[in-house]
């Protein structure tokens, strides 16, 4: 490709760096913002800037936060006897989401990962037994993809927390909501029959 | 979804303007971006600022550019006596790419689409028969998409240049580079049989 005008091409060189976006999405994503008004640029341009300075790390669960300490930490109305243990924030507001639990959240910073040389160390597993030992705390979520790093990120908290004796859960396997059993995979389906509960 | 951070919101809600990005990809793009170096945000927002106040269209063929008149328009060594019209400035960087072509070049703004109400009024037509009157201009290269649009307007330009006695030529049609005859369409199949050439 012969190069684009300088401004467009540095808003290009921009787009591009976003995850998954290739040179020809940055492309229409320049053109799309060069069509529409400089006022939407520079709010966007704002949106941008404003970012990092106010956006802060919750010092005690690790959640991305305006504040720290986050409203979820500081929530009194919160059960603090449970804890739910995310990967990430965006997890976390995930799992706001289902409007479902009202405990606390631990955010652990991401999956175990040989491969990628995540490492517990490289994770929030200290202040997380900080936590443990420091906070009434009775029963542990793990709220992990249900995928190979969820899995091993899952079975190293259920045998590093073991010894706590306190009560470790999992979020259920099963049949998504709206699933068609024909296209279910055998695996779900698997985890399905074998979580089978009593229906009356 | 609960609301994200504030600050993560606006810049979710920036991405989620973009075209093709909805609420997940945006946030996937915002948490990058948080992830990222603020040095990093900073260069994003000054590229999204210096956009339109140093883009402009030329004067002449439409071009989006840097300078009025482009650097296209100035280029002495380019052929006058061709014109291509394209329809968008991106068509018209992808010619360039091919490296095929060294003539001038008209921006058409779009393609005609009635649905959409685009008529020859919207797009840079006058502009082109002006240049047709007063440019040494002796053969006009319809470079369209080989879509229904583009072969409407197509179709337009060719019925509103012919009394002008000008050669007007149209990109040919035919099999891509790579393809496998197996899996061609049949409506380019019979393009590329209907357009077959002696090879020797």
């Amino acid at each position: 490709m012969p190069r684009l005008p300088e401004p467009l091409e540095r808003l290009v060189a921009a787009f591009n760096r976003l995850p998954g976006v290739g040179p020809k999405t940055a492309q229409r994503y320049a053109y799309h913002v060069l069509r529409n008004h400089p006022a939407e640029a520079e709010q966007f341009a704002r949106a941008l800037s404003n970012l990092h300075g106010n956006m802060h790390r919750c010092g005690k669960c690790h959640l991305d936060s305006e504040r720290d300490p986050c409203a979820y930490c500081t929530d009194e109305k919160r059960d603090v006897s449970v804890l739910c243990i995310v990967a990430t924030s965006r997890d976390l507001h995930a799992i706001e989401g289902s409007r479902s639990y009202k405990g606390r959240y631990h955010v652990l910073g991401g999956h175990l990962d040989a491969l990628e040389g995540i490492t517990p160390e490289r994770l929030n597993v200290a202040t997380l037994l900080h936590r443990i030992d420091t906070e009434p705390i009775t029963e542990i979520i793990l709220a992990f993809n249900p995928d190979i790093p969820g899995e091993a990120t899952s079975m190293y908290l259920a045998r590093t927390l073991g010894p706590t004796g306190l009560k470790i859960t999992a979020l259920a396997r099963g049949l998504q909501t709206g699933a068609d059993l024909e296209y279910v995979d055998p695996l779900t389906l698997g985890d399905a029959l074998t979580g089978r509960r009593e229906v009356q």
